[in-house]
């Protein structure tokens, strides 16, 4: 144990909370905008900052829903030595600022390769989820398209695929669609699949562009459920879904408003670090 | 197309509204307690009654909850010609003899083996989506158990080794565990199993019998789900489990009122014939 | 360690040198038969003599490949204590008569359920061996055909549908057609699939039963596989595949004879216990 | 069908049998050094010429089992049309000088990646046939180590892992871990997995370097089989590994000489495009 190194985590949910009494163990850790909370004192001055996933909510406070009262991003810098290090997930240029500013460091999680890719089981899980309490009848034997085989759309073809679902993977590249079929999984051109998506339960698009246009919308049977995983701007042309009635849900819009599913989903997402 | 042929379709939920259409191209088709019915008149005497899978949630009147006005049981006998067929899930005796009592002859659903078998897929989809919902952490990576190696066991220790839990089945037989080495999950002796519950993060289940008793629930995590599939009396000693303060959710209690996770379920279940 | 417990272990082939070395660290073990015996003296008198699986190939001597000079059969029961116990696979009543003349209890193998469970999983991976040496493609895209659902039909179903084959199973009760589609199977009525055999690369009958007769083979394509794993008396008509020119193979055919592969698929077989 | 558009096949093995039937439906096709060969006349200048993935053996004639007689590969390029095209696998710069000298376009089927992708199926199958055929228990239940998560590291960890095998792989990237373990097998980092190899039942290696040398081999258990599936100069230090008495196979050495298992591989290999 290091008690000369000290450990700040401020923000965030029950993994914040884990992760301090894990750290507990071996540095000397202080937390701030949690539960009970074990605030530094003047002589804490932590060698590492640890902020959450989602930094903030409005670019202001720290995203720090167990706090009872705000806590503004700018009065964290204090908490940190002189070039001390600051955790957490992608920042804004402007918060960024805030840190680089007082002269420290800044590292985002998301710069670990592994840990994007272990974040898309979560995200399979969340659209396994969501098509489980969407859809009428079972996910097993049901016809579903995964539109992408990047990160998520692999790890999502596949989950779907296990639990005995009709998988058809629509990839661009002849690698992808030869992987796929290596893998198990029915791959197809994504110009061909878009002609006609009549066919398809669920459809799970995971591209960033917009593939789901009007003329591929006015295919989509009308009792399919259509998850958009991609990021902003999502590849679903939301207006026109929602004239034709379309069941549309966007999983990974942020904020986090939308509906409950949407809710769990984002919270299981961020839980699964 | 049989016109002289009379079923009359009663109650129930969306099932029987797409049954009531797809019928219809091959014979006379009427219905009572759905949406927008089709009323028998005078002389659309059925030939088959087709009631819904739970046929009375009081014993008094049928299960409809798409009808604006309660419909009572004993009214439905008088459409049915002499001598002519209901068929329904399983009936209590004191329903069956309304019917039987009238002179007609009943039909259980579940007496179809094949039927049964096919219904544990939405039981086990049913008990993954409980458990993505309740469970803080992804169901891939996490420990589950499942006791007995019935049809449901059977079901849902697939559906869960699938997606990529580590899951071990308790059962009593040998040859159940030689069964279940042989589609590659990890058998293990009931016996063996309760007496350290401690290490899954999930128990499920399928046994009507209190296998998890007081001494059984005292070894469970405190962070670990319960899901109870089994029917009455279930499987868990409920009032101790909820002395110690454990998640135990009892998935197919009847009525089904507890929670909103339980009714999403408990609709799949009968939606996924 | 229990020194005055004898087991003698006679005959057979590597598992039985394996069990030799693996029981004498708890009794007292000899050998005949083997490789370097470790023979009984006098007052080696048997508790248990274990003989292998298959016990014997012409009925007279034991089945002891490693042995230099044959060992008879009838010599065996002077080696065993009064009422003492002889294991063994399945014996002809002429060899159980040997034993039980001798005042001896003999004990099957197979009597054991889950012993004969496990056994699928061998032939099975036998069945899979076959296929990759005798099919010019690949086994993954192949269409196979799996003739009956019961111990071996389903591990031989599932293992094919595992290495990426769509696999169709043929079963004659409802039942087992459920099974087959909750494990993620395509499951065919057995009277439906023979009549049209034509699209499948490789067919492997499972049922005793000559469920493949003339008409049935007459619709098979002059390049499928045709793998028979039934006990005697099978499930082909060999005389008639023959006069077509079909590539059939008797996988349990015994004596073991026929062919290299066989060979090889035996030696597993017994081997996986 | 268009007559005026000649393709000439030349060598190979059945695959080019079927080629050639398959494309005279559209074409007008000959063939050379094939059964029964339909020869090329005066008038028959190949828009196209087909080569097998082999191309030749001894860099002079061509790979041509089925010849009765030796076929020089100079001797090819009169029968194309100035500027036509020769497809083949990868040329040596020798044998591609005699065709591009020849004003012969040369186009190598390997330089389509979905091709490369798509022959990891067999390769993998291959390596299943041999673990099965050398290994004296079942394949499902057996410690397998795959060095390596390229295109061949993959399909092979897959496949084993889907036949029921314990499956590590070992990498070095932590993004190729994570993969792993997104896709249900454990990851290793490849410097921890060779410092113990003593668990394992079953080895093998894809990567093109020297993983197993001489420290690594002598943790090996007597009993592994070892197949190395990296393309020249493989991964195993042959000398110490037969010094030590190890069961390695090299299957994908070329010249095809060493045992009928690699042959009946390298056969498989080479149909299965």
């Amino acid at each position: 144990m290091n008690k000369n190194f000290t450990v700040i985590i401020a923000g965030g949910d029950l993994r914040q909370i884990y992760l301090a009494k894990y750290l507990s163990a071996f540095f000397n850790v202080k937390t701030i905008g949690l539960k009970e909370d074990n605030l530094p004192t003047e002589k804490d001055k932590a060698d590492i900052l640890i902020l959450p996933i989602i930094v903030s909510n409005d670019g202001v406070h720290l995203n720090a829903p167990f706090s009872e009262k705000p806590v503004s991003l700018s009065s964290l810098s204090s908490y940190v030595l002189p070039e001390g290090t600051v955790c957490s997930g992608k920042l804004s240029p402007e918060i960024k600022q805030i840190f680089t500013g007082a002269g420290l460091k800044t590292v985002d999680y998301f710069s670990r390769e592994e840990l994007i890719i272990k974040n898309c089981i979560p995200t399979a899980e969340g659209a396994l989820q969501i098509a489980m309490e969407e859809i009428p009848t079972t996910v097993s034997g049901s016809k579903v398209l995964v539109i992408g085989y990047g990160r998520v759309g692999k790890a999502v073809s596949h989950l779907f695929s296990s639990v005995g679902a009709t998988v058809f993977t629509a990839a661009r590249k002849y690698s992808d669609l030869a992987w796929c079929e290596t893998l198990g999984i029915n791959g197809i051109k994504t110009e061909q699949a878009v002609e006609d998506l009549g066919k398809y339960d669920i459809i799970i698009n995971t591209v960033p562009a917009v593939v789901l246009d009007r003329n591929a919308l006015m295919t989509v049977s009308p009792e399919a459920l259509i998850i958009d995983l991609a990021s902003k701007p999502g590849g679903v042309d939301f207006d026109f879904s929602k004239e034709l009635g379309l069941n549309v849900i966007w999983a990974l819009s942020l904020p986090l408003n939308v509906k409950i599913s949407n809710k769990r989903f984002s919270k299981k997402l961020s839980l699964s670090f």
